[in-house]
């Protein structure tokens, strides 16, 4: 197997060897990962860090795993403190940064400044959220975690719930999914479920899925349910956020005899009662750590 | 001798050999936090770095002291840019970074923040101040700094000057001296004296001590003048404050023929005048440097 | 050749000597800054970063050239989040710093700040800019780009452009050009042209220059055209900047035949537009990468 990328950008870029490679390498990395081991991979490497937009869970997960592989990391992680707060284009600071770094990571409000950014400079790049664009490391954490519990993706039964008709993370999910042979079923409120053309897509490419507005009555026999927040500035009234909230909440006593493992991207609001986190199945934690390994397998793929 | 805490929470979790055993390992660890030597024994480990509030001394602190260890550190030191200012709570945040990092350095500005975050993530904890609350790695440089000056905490004479109601830093102090055999004096004006629960757990310790409330004509033989700082702020009246700055001030002059090691937490206001900082018992630097090497006790004893 | 300065505050303390000794070991440094090679000359060094104003390129660059040679970085890039945010003068601050680190780097709004801060700690200190005082270090890497370009700066004929009269790039950058057997084209604004002070200075050196207000009849035989930016604020009328502006302006159209490296030192505003970036002369981003093996010279040299 090989990986044939050179930059991450979207994950409609990956063929579905090149996510199964990544998510073999990701199992390798774990004791790493986990600080059993010591890796001198990358050693006096640097990785560029540009985030426009606050992060934290992204941003240190990027972090840790190139310290990890024995590198380092330079650059800002909000517009205060550099040369952008003077007004300078992205462009020319992805200029600079290249001339730094031997990979950059970006993250930024606009749709498309990850791929405009791989096309002017010399280095490998990673995109960690364009904006209502794509973000392609949290799909691949998805996956793996998904395969690191069932040691498959194939015929796995899905339920995502909650704001899919704006949410980039779920919307990335989705086009990986159908890459494997999977049940999904969309749970949303009727004004934020999926869009209509991304249902297409999956139809044409064959994807089994089930459009449904409740959720308790629907998560019984799956074995993923992904939660995704909603957002209360989503609705003009908000009699109707406070409506539709409650039902798309989970704790400890409805999730009590699921089998599903309960997956979100964080961070939440409530959808997820603080009782649900000592549950075996509350999976989220773990796949924010497996962001780290996840992380480390595609930094090492591309930065030679 | 040995060391048996998990987390750095509070100085009265330590027992005197805690303590010794810290202050012991510090020495030790001096050539290589004067880079007189390099060290590798923490390699691939991460410290995860989580301060609310702004800290320049605490924070450059650990992470040179993880740093000079062979380490490396992850995390933010601000709300801004990070998924705190999006709203997230200090549980989420803190299982977060727990996924990424071998340790834990917090600083929260709500007391009883730090031993709320141990109990809740599975790598170790240092509390690096707690707002009213606790900053017992200060107190353990305090210590180190006696230690190392005059070979033994035990009989030392100690006088402890300023603000002493409200200093976090002041109380953590007197419940560790309190474990030695020591003489204290606690200088301050009536309205800032040490609080009276405190007296009383030290008259339970058979601690002894005084209280004044002039400066100048209580420290000619003491061994230590400990000075903090004076809030403007404690003051309803701008005059009652004015007429206090003025006589717990001290200067090149009136310290000429004093015998005692002057030290302060940093940072001063005017307290301690600049032409003091030539003078060969003006300690607060050297005791800013100390933070290093005990810090640096702390992380090795605590990640494995 | 050795190099004899232990501070690096102003292009004027550098001997000749001084100076051809860091470009020569800047080259040497070469393969490291480019990533070919791993360096461990610094492992377990660290450099104090003291950034009290904005900087990407500057900042960034430091931090790289510290990682590449092995060592690390402790420090601020910003006032927020430091205990200068709570009024600490920066005496202390750099006091502290000094106590952790093997050496400092200071950018400062202040004039003779970083001579200020050499004088009174006892680690090495880099000026990263003091205000409208100097930036030596952009200076080496501007001399560096054209020796590697040329191999000699010797006999080149270089048109400085833009605003001479206020920025302090230029200024550094004349004084060091007059070590060297240059001719010199100043190209300004009459209101913006270089000061009297610095034109007698360039006299007494024996440096050759020439005075113009134009820029496209004056470039077509020089070796280095170094644009500067002409900033808004410096006209008290609107217009009169307008009318500038406009006249000093250079595109791929009026760049096409020239043989002139194109040099700046970042970031731009509209005086070099996008078109010019592909062209082979254009040696403003090479210049940028050029401050890693610059200042791994320069932090080589000081750290001991």
């Amino acid at each position: 197997m090989s990986f044939n990328l050179e930059n991450i950008i979207s994950i409609r870029d990956f063929k579905k060897s090149d996510i199964e490679y990544i998510l073999n390498l990701a199992e390798e990395m774990e004791p790493v990962a986990r600080s059993e081991k010591v890796c001198h991979k990358k050693d006096g490497k640097l990785l560029g860090v540009m985030f426009y937009e606050p992060s934290t869970r992204t941003r240190l997960s990027f972090e840790t795993a190139m310290k990890r592989l024995g590198g380092d990391v330079v650059g800002f992680n909000q517009k205060q403190g550099t040369s952008v707060q003077k007004g300078e284009v992205l462009y020319d600071t992805a200029q600079i940064i290249s001339q730094y770094a031997d990979a950059i990571v970006l993250r930024h409000d606009m749709a498309g400044a990850a791929r405009f950014v791989s096309q002017n400079v010399d280095v490998p790049v990673i995109n960690a959220g364009d904006g209502p664009g794509q973000h392609p490391t949290q799909t691949l954490l998805d996956l793996y975690t998904m395969k690191r519990q069932f040691g498959d993706i194939n015929n796995l039964k899905i339920a995502i719930v909650g704001d899919l008709k704006y949410g980039r993370t779920v919307h990335s999910l989705v086009y990986a999914l159908a890459m494997f042979k999977v049940e999904i079923i969309f749970i949303a409120p009727t004004e934020l479920q999926m869009p209509h053309e991304i249902l297409e897509d999956l139809n044409k490419l064959n994807c089994t899925y089930k459009i449904e507005s409740t959720l308790l009555d629907n998560i019984d026999d799956v074995d993923v349910i992904y939660m995704t927040r909603i957002q209360k500035e989503r609705f003009p009234d908000p009699k109707e956020y406070k409506k539709v909230k409650g039902k798309y909440t989970l704790n400890a006593k409805n999730m009590q005899d699921k089998k599903a493992i309960l997956m979100h991207p964080l961070p939440r609001v409530d959808e997820i009662s603080f009782d649900v986190d000592k549950l075996d199945n509350a999976m989220y934690f773990k796949q924010a750590f497996n962001g780290v390994p996840v992380r480390m397998a595609l930094l090492d793929s591309i930065i030679k």
